[in-house]
């Protein structure tokens, strides 16, 4: 299968996560979710190293758009005002699709190894942006506390979006959480 | 485990890091650590479950001490006051041991799947913590947020103090670092 796939990978996405609702994860295969996305199995790892990799794309350009926005705050903007700009900038990125969203964190929260690959993919972003303040001269002990609440911030911005406890957009949400932990460190 | 202690657990821990320092983690077996513990594998099964489960014992003691701080906080404590007495308690339990604990996070720091295990047992911490925020009537929310801000500063306090790059006492290192992120975020 030579042929170009329109939107190959998303379709794939929207199959594997229809299937993992339907069957469960464990009972779903790649050959189903190819099949349930008209491609072949080679198709699939075109695009994907494995089943639970359909789970967890994305995760450079959370990167790229943190990075980018911690390099583009004005200098004078302190470490957690960097931060704050980065969580927003990662949230735009994932803003346009709650229902995908939703639907992917209620598989994710049935398994104790997917839960594990989120802890992991969050642990990396927070080395992403601790270097990322580094790179703008915030010392390394405060660039990593910085991160490491920020993304804290994010986790529990992410959740109470996917969840509709937090209205709104996810950047309005991560707002209105970032906020909350200035005044509860007030 | 009280370090005074010469028991079969504490001998079983120490042989185990000794030869994950030696040999390396992957090339240790049960019945060399049992071994060099002086007891036998039967032993070992005892008292955990795997090699793996030997750096990470004691999570319940850390639990009870952050479950108890945050109960006895005043009344009129907010949240992050709460949060903060709670990581001392727990940095309390850590505190009588850096030599240990310096040696478990060189080896943790080399294998991806003990890094993962630690990042569940600190998700497991921010849990439990939020659990004890709430049974104070903090609301599930802030709860959320107050807890995995706090172990965020617990996990970089403890990284300085086992690196050596924070000074004196684990509790103090603690209380720096949460100063540090009430500063930053004021």
């Amino acid at each position: 299968m030579g042929r170009w796939e329109p939107d190959a990978a998303g379709r794939l996405r929207e199959a594997a996560i229809e299937l993992f609702l339907e069957r469960g994860y464990d009972l779903t295969t790649v050959s189903d979710i190819a099949e349930r996305a008209g491609v072949t199995s080679r198709t699939f790892f075109r695009y994907y190293p494995d089943k639970r990799g359909v789970l967890f794309g994305g995760t450079e350009a959370l990167e790229t758009a943190m990075t980018r926005a911690v390099a583009a705050a004005p200098p004078e903007a302190g470490a957690m005002d960097a931060v704050g700009a980065a969580l927003e900038a990662a949230a735009e990125v994932l803003s346009g699709n709650r229902a995908y969203a939703s639907k992917r964190q209620a598989i994710i929260s049935t398994h104790d190894d997917l839960q594990e690959r989120e802890l992991v993919k969050m642990a990396g972003l927070a080395h992403v942006l601790a270097g990322a303040l580094q790179s703008r001269g915030v010392p390394e002990t405060a660039a990593r506390l910085a991160a490491e609440t920020g993304i804290a911030v994010f986790r529990v911005g992410f959740d109470r979006w996917v969840t509709g406890i937090g209205r709104g957009s996810l950047p309005g949400v991560i707002r209105v959480v970032f906020g909350e932990l200035r005044a509860l460190s007030a």
